[in-house]
């Protein structure tokens, strides 16, 4: 079963690694897909954090659904930085396009963090969890300090 | 190849199942992240609607990845319209709890029509992918017409 979820995750990764053409008629489209994006993310995430943290019961089960779901969504925004969505309803920061190598590296590493977070999760185990967890929440709290104004 | 991707389908709503519990602090958080699910589900929804139609060029494996997504994300939303959540920045209709198992039923019928859908587009030609999109269409405006504010 662990190996038929992890070859899933591996598919699931090919499956939803968009081309990186923008697909969005308008700007505030791509804006508006983003943060959409951004917020299923997070609300699954969080999730795993209030069990990682103890703020919440540990549920194996739930850890693994949600941090999966959070890994899923960790693929899609990036399509989203199209050219010409830095101005409007957004608070990325221009550096997003002006210094993309960095902020692609940033992007990958959060991606990673959450491969490793479901993996952690689906060991069933507490202690698995709260180790994956930390590295992962500080590539959230790293791109948001460079890239994401106040 | 297809047999597997139609494996990964399975999983993937299985994956995505999740307990009905509703995990959200406040009704406006849940609101938030229901209206985002729909959103990117809806992104991804009008990409393979566009080459269906012939708005846009038909790529196999672009509508194949957008109906895989739009599928997934079909699962999201429901745990959302939590009890309370129907006062807000909302266009949800009180009969959404008033009738919940209309609503329900409708729900489910959308979620079916998309795994429909994505398993049409796996066939990789577009006259499959038109004759599953229709229905799947018509399940959104049912809910629409009937639980949505104009």
């Amino acid at each position: 079963m662990k190996k038929q979820i992890a070859f899933v995750s591996g598919l699931l990764a090919l499956l939803l690694a968009l081309p990186a053409a923008a697909q969005f008629a308008k700007p505030e489209d791509a804006i508006k897909y983003r943060k959409a994006s951004f917020t299923v993310m997070s609300a699954h995430f969080g999730r795993v954090g209030a069990m990682a943290s103890g703020r919440a019961p540990f549920d194996a089960k739930a850890a693994a659904e949600n941090a999966d779901i959070a890994m899923a969504m960790s693929k899609l925004p990036w399509a989203a930085f199209t050219e010409g969505s830095d101005k409007g309803d957004t608070r990325a920061k221009p550096e997003i396009w002006r210094d993309s190598a960095k902020y692609n590296e940033l992007a990958d590493k959060m991606q990673s963090e959450l491969v490793k977070l479901s993996a952690a999760a689906k060991q069933g185990n507490l202690d698995a969890l709260k180790t994956a967890f930390g590295p992962a929440a500080a590539t959230c709290k790293n791109c948001h300090d460079n890239f994401r104004k106040d």
